[in-house]
């Protein structure tokens, strides 16, 4: 399994992981789509999805990981860190890729964003602020609580995650690099990416109400700079004050769950 | 793997795939539904488990495909193009029978689509218009970005599928042809049909906002071609203007899709 | 396998497949229910996961057929007949203890829609009819569209399922009596229950408009004998007019699904 | 298989369970979530995804069990017994821990429930009572029919439950303490776990609109303890009258279920 290999499976994988998750935000959010206000389990169902579409994308090659903070907890758990950079550096480029893409998908409904007049529904002077569906807005502004959050929901992630991948895992004694070598990646055998992805929708459902569940840095922060800089109208703030909390609260809950993993199996 | 078993379970295959896919349409859209506005999880969510009860009926007979765009897909990936035109005879005619059947099973709705008076609504005397029961309709009208969505959402379900399936056919250094003869089609185990209807219903949640998701000319073609000819009260325009994109869209979808396949993996 | 299994596993499994069924119909329909007013999509699943619960616990007894028309499916393919009247009798006897047990879970609703003043919604003073909770009522009366939408519904049903468990029977060259002692069954492995179920809820979204998707005559008149007999407050008409409609089509769809996939296959 | 294993499984895995149980609860009433009134469909996937999330999780150190009903049933029909005090001990920890993780996930959605001006939504001056996000509430209180509803729910899981793990089981001829040594704990492989939670997510649709299914006294219990002695403001009772329903009624199923398996199978 070569650097490249990783890279590029991490990259292709993430960019679809994003293009489903940011693309389920912009079908509820922005008029004149056919899933406008479809509510909350059509966001948590098409996240999850999107995790099952990237990560059997990417299995082959990088064995599907695709979140940082994913990658923190498998490293604490097999002490083997030489690889994490490649696979930090294809997530976040797949994670702004992955926002363009969505970006393109839903194009005539961002360009219609700026309308003033005419539209189908009438008056549309009221421009729909387009952040929440690239990156995650938290309810209520609390730093603390907000971290709390997404620390949480990360290792309520990580540690079922670990578990379910644990016993192939220690039975063959490998670690990131190797296991991005086996056919089915970090997974053991192809049912689990489909046991991961239900898992993220729970997740979603159950955890995601007071901060949208980033859970996975580079899903926050990727989306993030690719929204400072596409010119879409009336696109409104950046926001990012809060940006550092969708970033470090997934990286701690990352390594508690591979602490609490260790420590408990 | 005779041309006529391929015939005849694309037929029967692409047959229930629409007969559920329309079927979900109409039974969202239809007055006298019980269905009716259940909203877009139930699209998406019919869709489908469409392609779950299509593929599963094809598999034994043609690999269950039902989409030309996947077809090209497989066929870029394999470099096997000879039975190609078979699997596209077999999908384009099932479609057909599927709209027709779609039209019987939810006959009485439509005869009552024409009622004027004394329905159990009050006054009914609004048809609803029936083309998006059958085909796309595009939310905004803009042919460069309505291509640019059906292309993407295509590369979106074909790079996951064939991923998906790849492992077993390069093992086996088959194509489409050939893959028809196993057991379980193209998609190696019984369990990849359960994924590829899953990615479906992902694809309907996050990438179907637009344009509806075509991201099968046979899906698109076939119903329109009936809508055309049906005798169907108040059926409003059949819209052959629009119908090009939703089948050059995820044909090149799918060719890109086969592409980047095979160059990145 | 003997009789008294196959009567045992059909009536608990068939039981517990209308407890799930009419359960979800009794708490969308019924006043002081949690799910009341929940949705097309809640019905749909509770019918599909009903079918999971219901095979897999009547699986090592008698298979998990649960369907008169899928038995008669069955006995077409395969050409043994001598153990029909056993599943049909267990079927039938099961939908009818199923329907008394939906009427327990729910005895307090069930009562409390006779109330007259006082409720904590105000006024009640409308009573819920209660058929449509044990049994299905067309949306608009016509006895040949409503014939040939169960006929369609249930081919869609029994198509998939016998192509599905199709090349493992074929292989044993077993009838019902015999895959009734295989320990999974008619599946042939586990997850083909599963693959099931969620066709049912496929069928529920896609074709359940018109007529609510009896496909299975126990599962319409068994209930339908009991709704007759129970001492419902306020219960409305049995209906039995309709009856024959949900048992005639769910056995003709069984029997031409199973001529269907024996001239295809 | 250590009782220190059980313990720890047991208690991480119904914290987990708990967490997204009443997380999910959370999610949808509380002000200021973004999945509040998000419906039904919501609350059954976020429990039975629950039961995913925390059944794999506990699976290779105590089998994943989580519910003292099923452990009096998997007792019942193993005739092992002398595990089921460390069972209990570790599920009635895990749940209590869940309720404080679930608090703490929504610490700010809590405290906002105090505002009595200047929210987003204008005045807020009715807060919503708490209870119904950790504990059981019934929709009528009727300590009969109440009573009746959680036996027959909880039957309904642990029969299809115990047919589904039983085959392994009996061949093996091992008890509670033995199975929990397996890497996949009870259920004999690890597709199970996702069958026995949408069976959850089945009984939450069909069968837990009057009561809200406990169909696990830990679940309840531990809860209602936390929720007694957390300072939340505006938290409202926590109907400790009502608490011995959730309790017993789930131990009768479960023994029932037992009884009915040995009896039938």
């Amino acid at each position: 399994m070569t650097n490249g290999d990783i890279f590029v499976g991490e990259m292709i994988g993430t960019a679809i992981l994003i293009l489903f998750g940011a693309g389920v935000c912009a079908a509820v959010t922005l008029r004149f789509s056919k899933a406008r206000a479809a509510g909350w389990v059509v966001i948590a169902f098409g996240w999850g999805f999107g995790v099952l579409a990237g990560a059997y994308t990417a299995a082959p090659l990088s064995g599907g990981v695709l979140n940082p903070a994913v990658t923190f907890g498998l490293a604490v758990d097999t002490g083997v860190w030489d690889k994490v950079w490649v696979y930090l550096l294809g997530q976040i480029t797949g994670a702004m890729i992955g926002a363009v893409l969505c970006y393109l998908t839903y194009y005539a409904q961002f360009q219609a964003n700026v309308r003033q007049t005419g539209t189908t529904e009438g008056t549309a002077d009221e421009p729909v602020p387009t952040l929440g569906i690239f990156s995650t807005i938290p309810e209520i502004r609390n730093p603390i609580a907000n971290l709390i959050t997404e620390i949480l929901a990360t290792i309520a992630l990580a540690l079922p995650l670990l578990a379910l991948v644990g016993n192939n895992r220690h039975v063959e004694g490998i670690g990131i690099g190797q296991i991005a070598g086996q056919a089915d990646g970090i997974y053991g055998s192809g049912i689990a990416i489909l046991l991961v992805s239900l898992l993220v929708v729970g997740i979603g459902l159950s955890l995601g109400g007071p901060t949208g569940y980033a859970i996975n840095p580079a899903r926050d922060l990727g989306p993030r700079i690719i929204h400072t800089f596409l010119p879409i109208p009336n696109k409104g703030t950046s926001d990012w004050g809060y940006s550092w909390i969708p970033v470090v609260g997934p990286l701690i809950g990352g390594l508690l769950g591979g602490l609490i993993y260790n420590a408990a199996f």
